[in-house]
């Protein structure tokens, strides 16, 4: 995926642009006491590990539009990231993850800051503080970021609100989903599609039409290739969660089955395990404990049920859809040929 | 207070505008599923009870510089109240407050939609997790009144996200004010300049006075009335959080000892207080169980240090000051007449 994203240089320039921005606006914050440092380094460290996938898709879904490749489209399009570094650590503090990408969630970074400070009180109350507050202002900055780009007119500022309430509404029929247990297979796809499909592809694609000024053709053909897609990232994301490589995840080898993720994997798992295969998942699935043999025997039942293999075959499903979407989409040829690319690569198996 | 803020129908105004932008909203949040209701709910019973204080100031303080009254100007002072919604929601989750306004906290109340649901897993991190989610909302959602308003031009919109900027490292110093222990006077002067000076009063009347196009005098008069105001605000807020009537403060008495807030009365009490008088207070400040004779212990050394007397007097010289300012300010005068019943009303003891 790296190599399309570095088409037109765009990594290393979204790099740039959060770059200025932090360092202008930070001053600001830093100048209110030594204490605040920590606050605006928690950003800068969380958006240099970014993958860029949905400023990819802003900047490409432009190009797409006919839009023209500009370095205020960029800033533009770097505005998500700042927007995801508030998705990301608001989920930790919900989802109470110890480790992102390798490193301590920032809940758990500024309860480690408390506690090498020697205060007193509530280590973890105060590190879920903090990450409240430092995504509060991922959050407020995202949106300065997008204005101060100029491209932000009325129906850009559109599409962004939507995004942002698609956000917090998935985010919710998520947080829903876990408590009340539904767990069925449409449950979870729901979820996916307000999380995944909209959030990370549709609307960043939309986002950056609507800076192109695109006729309504393009972001209906943008919605053919992104919603498909985005179930199938997500689904791929499921089966990476159980099966995937540490380092390339990030994350401990089955830390979804610890966390008792309700996926859609665990669900088709669950429609034709048999009883003995359901009380194991009853028993592992959502222990913090669990061990690496408990991980294996949870990892059995997803293979011996054949849910890994029918969540592949919806991935491909959703792929050749994304893909047959762009064959008549009316954009222009290497912008159609990068989210060929990006709908591959971000869809591969890694195992 | 209601008199001054009820001029030219502006809490009724205000009210019609949030209810309107919320209506609109809504819809697509409440489409997504049958588990979506409850989180507008929560945002439309919020802003229901606010004072109206922030966009008092917003509102006058465009008036003030010469600015029309139009709806518009409305609008965009009343998606103040959206963003304080997101400032309480998640100060609530931080200071893990049991009620706001007399009712549970956002926070309590979906921990017990959990409870009443009977969903499994953890009820509290429900509603921490639907709390920090709807307070996200209401972010989102402020941000796009005030640029739905019209008048959002790029002073205004910079005014804005200074005060953003503003309130997440004013709360970022309080938690660590907290944590530290540091709890002397300056420490919390500190905070109410930032979290209280700044937000509650400066900023507002800077949003008005850029809708106005104001020239820069106008801003510095909004300082001058507007910072020392601000203080004085917050300092009758630490004496209302000790001494205030429950029916008045929505907070059960003696709410802030229980919390142990390290405001400037308890930091000026313990300047002066006898060695037996500042074990009273490390024992019983931040005592959650804390019974009415514990309270009206504290309430005593808080009496008999002069503390409170102090404070009176620092709320007093502030007041001074903010009238003074606007002696020489060059403002219109009904908006003169109303920021001056604004200090006074908002200062008064209520004991």
């Amino acid at each position: 995926m790296t190599g399309v994203l570095d088409r037109r240089d765009l990594r290393a320039r979204v790099q740039q642009a959060l770059d200025a921005f932090l360092l202008e606006h930070r001053a600001a914050l830093d100048a209110m006491g030594p204490e605040l440092p920590p606050v605006a380094d928690a950003l800068v460290a969380y958006v240099a590990g970014g993958k860029r996938m949905r400023p990819g898709f802003c900047f490409w879904g432009c190009l797409g539009a006919g839009g023209a490749d500009t370095d205020a489209l960029v800033t533009a399009a770097a505005s998500l990231e700042l927007f995801q570094a508030c998705a990301i650590v608001h989920d930790d503090v919900m989802d109470g993850s110890d480790t992102r990408r390798g490193r301590p969630a920032v809940h758990r970074a500024f309860a480690a800051l408390h506690r090498d400070a020697g205060w007193s009180g509530d280590e973890e109350a105060f590190g879920t503080g903090a990450a409240i507050l430092i995504g509060d202002l991922a959050l407020s900055w995202s949106d300065e970021m997008l204005v101060t780009s100029g491209l932000a007119g009325p129906t850009v500022l559109r599409v962004f609100s939507q995004m942002r309430t698609d956000v917090v509404g998935g985010q919710y029929l998520d947080l829903v989903s876990q408590a009340s247990g539904a767990g069925t297979v449409a449950a979870a796809l729901r979820v996916a599609h307000w999380k995944a499909a909209k959030y990370t592809v549709e609307r960043p694609l939309h986002l950056g039409a609507a800076i192109a000024e695109a006729d309504p053709v393009v972001y209906a053909a943008y919605s053919a290739y992104g919603l498909p897609l985005g179930e199938a990232f997500q689904l791929r994301d499921d089966v990476l969660g159980v099966y995937g490589d540490p380092e390339v995840t990030g994350k401990p080898a089955g830390d979804d089955l610890r966390e008792g993720k309700r996926t859609a994997l665990v669900a088709m798992a669950l429609e034709t395990a048999s009883p003995a295969q359901q009380d194991l998942v009853r028993r592992h699935l959502g222990d913090p404990d669990l061990d690496a043999a408990g991980v294996e025997a949870l990892r059995d039942v997803l293979l011996d049920t054949g849910a890994v293999d029918r969540v592949e075959r919806m991935i491909d499903e959703r792929l050749e859809q994304a893909l047959a979407a762009l064959d008549t989409a009316p954009l222009a040829p290497e912008a159609t040929e990068v989210l060929r690319e990006l709908a591959t690569a971000a869809t591969a198996r890694a195992h």
